[in-house]
């Protein structure tokens, strides 16, 4: 198993285009379309919001209702989010329009948004945007990166991961795109994740991967359990790779699993460090724990905790915001058990013992923790569960950021 | 019922002093000591965070098992938490020196700190600064107003609030000051506030009144439930109104609530208001709702959402942030119902109507959007309640104050 250069064109067979629609950003490209030559078993997550966008609700009903698909077509600048019935028939047209073109039903083509919650699609530029991408698909490495620059909205780098494997003698690739979600509290942003597999699998064991791994990479990116309007997270499997197909949970179903979640893992740690302002990636390791979830928990709690992300912006080995995060997270343990150590290519210290701070040096620390990708590490001393978040600083410019996104 | 100048001195037979004792700050003075020259009944409310400071512990115990007390010292620059044995012996210690001073037990002295995690309180300072303020002790309005200026951390005003009402045709009143808390996620930072009535009740109804109005004031300031390690809310009940006791939940009992919930919801406003680097009031109302809880839960998702926060610096109508962050509240509502509101002194706007934008004038949104307090209103119409909560804007300078915060 190997990482390897590309994204959502990596596996065989599948084809992606992107195009400057106009739809809101001016001298770059804001949509993305991805094709299978031959059809594909889908998968998806959706965000748990209540309130969700238009192509949520198409997605969902496709990914469950189709046994196959061929196409999604991605935007961004405006999300299609409390847009009501008008929203929702922009979707249809949106798919209709590539179905047309691409040889397919309407009900073979995905569609995602993301951007600008509350206002309407620019259909005329969609529609044409479609017609455009169609008539340039290619099968490149390049066609796969620049449709992964053109679904990025505040990101301020394209998001792409890919992995080759080995199944029943046959070589599988998985491949994929994202784009964040900067973000302090992630589950505002949207975050959207496209991949792309030519392993042969079943429906069912597709699914059950994708929400299983889920559940340990985006979901951990400074996620409370909460999502936005939008977030969506498609797999597509073609079969391309004439494995035998998998339709038990045998050794090749684990070695999938494997592969997805380095896929998934590295893109999600993109995401977390391309966080809006952000000048690191901050990640946020628990070990010791009672149980899989205590360790989630504690993680997730100090991976969103506002305080410990300043302080990690000021390069401030402020461990007291740490413990306390850990304090509030609802978990059970005893605070005079914690270890806390800080970790980064500079080296590693030990700041906490037993819950009282040592005599650490703060130069070393503040060195430490001047890297671009931190690590902090609380050993509870509960049990034998560990866990990862990931994040970000939090910094000026996420406030200049976000206090004027929509002009 | 109205409300009067004036804090913790306000009521009959209750004194105060501040002193310089050097703790962290120079130029200003950080301790404060609150006296009774009658002894008073006790109640509390404390952090629920698994990680409790020093302070914390002895209080809780003293209230508890305590029948009366008569002094409360507290300091700001050290917050005294995971600080282990030692920090509580701290606790044991500053509670001697007063009670030797003021000629009380050491189990009628309550403590409070705030300021940084994990530090050890410099003892020697703490004794003289207490010495110093029991010498000091004054029962004036200034007395009060210097102690709600000694207990500030990185608050930028003093917070007091008081207000007299009738009990039985005796005259009485209740005063406090608190410090915040200035934030984005306020269960990290500590906030203190100290009541004083000369009203005579029953311990257990102060207890009752005090822990049911927390829940509708402090924690409705930007909190999710959780605490700081420090959290405290300390009532104390002198009886030199001389009332005829309330032990009973009678009419007098409801006025009492009515004052106490005045006083409380003041100081938790002025908190929120003077969170760090805040240029605004926020305030999140919520109507419509199934029940109280939900009423609740939806207008504190709203109030600790960053990206509305963000936007609210922006004097930016982003009302998709709002309809996001109430749609992962995990209260369950109709998006499609959602009314929402924009109100200040500048006037009140409708920005969306059953869940859809209307056609409402951006300029005039963004003029009710730049005043020093803002509202939103929710309206969700699913039933009768209704509930608010309040923060501040998230701005430049709440980074700049936390990313060194302890240097």
């Amino acid at each position: 198993m190997k990482k390897i250069a590309g994204g959502v064109t990596a596996a065989k067979g599948f084809m992606a285009a992107s195009a400057a629609a106009g739809i809101k950003y001016e001298n770059r490209e804001d949509m993305a379309l991805i094709y299978s030559q031959k059809p594909c078993r889908p998968a998806g997550t959706f965000t748990t919001n209540v309130v969700k966008a238009a192509p949520v609700k198409w997605d969902k009903a496709i990914v469950t209702e189709q046994e196959f698909v061929q196409a999604v077509v991605v935007n961004a600048g405006i999300a299609n989010a409390c847009t009501g019935e008008e929203g929702l028939s922009y979707c249809r047209q949106t798919a209709q329009k590539a179905a047309e073109l691409l040889d397919v039903s309407e009900n073979e083509v995905l569609v995602a948004s993301t951007g600008v919650i509350g206002q309407q699609l620019p259909m005329e530029r969609i529609v044409q945007g479609v017609a455009r991408m169609a008539l340039k698909l290619e099968g490149s490495k390049e066609a796969g990166y620049q449709a992964a620059k053109a679904i990025m909205t505040t990101d301020t780098h394209e998001k792409e991961a890919a992995v080759t494997f080995e199944v029943g003698g046959k070589q599988v690739t998985i491949g994929g795109m994202c784009k964040g979600s900067g973000m302090i509290h992630p589950n505002m942003c949207t975050m959207l994740s496209f991949l792309t597999t030519d392993l042969a699998i079943s429906k069912e064991l597709l699914q059950e991967a994708l929400r299983e791994d889920v559940e340990d990479t985006y979901n951990m990116v400074s996620v409370d359990g909460d999502t936005s309007t939008n977030d969506t997270v498609l797999l597509l499997a073609n079969g391309a790779a004439e494995n035998p197909e998998i339709t038990e949970k045998n050794a090749d179903y684990e070695t999938f699993k494997q592969a997805l979640n380095m896929v998934n893992q590295t893109l999600a740690k993109q995401m977390a460090g391309d966080g809006e302002g952000a000048t690191a990636l901050f990640e946020v390791k628990v070990m010791g724990a009672a149980s899989k979830d205590a360790a989630k928990r504690l993680s997730k709690s100090v991976i969103t905790s506002s305080l410990t992300k300043a302080a990690i912006y000021g390069h401030d080995a402020n461990w007291g915001r740490i413990l306390c995060a850990m304090g509030y997270s609802g978990v059970s343990f005893d605070p005079e058990k914690v270890d806390l150590f800080f970790e980064s290519a500079a080296g590693k210290i030990q700041i906490v013992q037993n819950g009282v701070a040592l005599d650490y040096s703060e130069e070393i620390a503040t060195k430490i923790l001047s890297e671009p990708e931190v690590t902090a590490i609380a050993d509870v001393k509960m049990g034998k569960y560990e866990a990862a978040a990931w994040g970000c600083d939090l910094t000026y410019d996420y406030v200049k950021i976000n206090a004027d996104y929509r002009s």
